[in-house]
């Protein structure tokens, strides 16, 4: 059993901007070298959240839809008021959505669906540099 | 410290049938001979999702209320007019709840509570037969 | 590699009563004595959920009030109608929300953003003890 710590990197546009990264997190589970085990995705940020779905831009979109519905930017927020920042929604989408996912492995292949990847949601309303946690745990 | 890869088979009838795998997560735990460590639950499907709830019928039809309102079948998708397929909402309801649950366990037995199951739903359009990946961590 | 399993006592107000365990954790990590690894946070209970957000009073009133549009405790419930509970609400937006949080930790250090804390969120209706478990893996 061993546990390896690396990290992804990645330049977003903001404003749910959806990233697969997908063939990064297999990348760092092949660089781990270990045969079956989890795969922890975490983003050490609080306007940003890590899922899987068929990323098309069917899907892309109707997700972006949801959010917009339930968590519109263009409301009052409470943390804007008490900031002057204008991502309250970002905040709330982010903790909604959730920061982490633990994805299995065996044979050194992440166990994904054919029809699914992992994907970066960068709910924050401005371009950024984004680095994520991915550690590999097994044997 | 020992991995151990299993799986869990089911057949579901689709459009937010909820199935309670709480027996067969135990089971594999059970299985895998292993004292204290985690169980990771993960639905290799994008239109399928993993949570916990108490496995009662009004909780469960609360459960898809919420969806039916947030994300209403009846509605146009995105995904649906790209592809032609009906599961557009199926998409996204999964890429919110989540496809992996992580639980612990000690002494060989599941850390949930006493009214708490751990559930699979189906979001998919029509009946279909899953094969969700258990994976036991731990000493 | 080695695995230790531990508890968070809490006493919470009920009715989206929001606190703020990450100090908490990083002290359950830290009596762990472990380098790298994964804490998986646990709640063993079906009407409370853990997520990250940025702990400031702003964030929390509107995560509360998403929860209050997307599921009012005013409406009614099947759940509620089938037991005669006040608490139909408190279950789906623990499900939906989810009962597990898994973070990462290297050098002995949850990988945590700066402005990123971890909540645990009590939906139901009253106040409660509550008792958390809190699961470190590593070496």
């Amino acid at each position: 059993m061993a546990v390896k710590t690396l990290s992804i990197h990645l330049n977003t546009r903001g404003n749910a901007d959806i990233t697969d990264i997908t063939d990064q997190v297999a990348a760092a589970v092949a660089e781990a070298e270990l045969g079956d085990g989890i795969v922890t995705v975490f983003s050490p940020s609080s306007t940003s959240a890590i899922t899987t779905i068929e990323y098309e831009s069917g899907c892309l979109n109707d997700l972006r839809r949801l959010f917009d519905e339930i968590l519109d930017p263009k409301r009052p927020y409470a943390h804007n008021s008490r900031w002057g920042d204008g991502n309250g929604h970002s905040h709330v989408r982010a903790a909604l959505l959730g920061a982490s996912i633990t994805i299995p492995f065996a044979g050194g292949r992440l166990k994904l669906g054919t029809w699914q990847q992992i994907i970066f949601v960068d709910f924050d309303i401005h371009a950024r540099r984004r680095e994520l946690v991915v550690q590999v745990m097994g044997e």
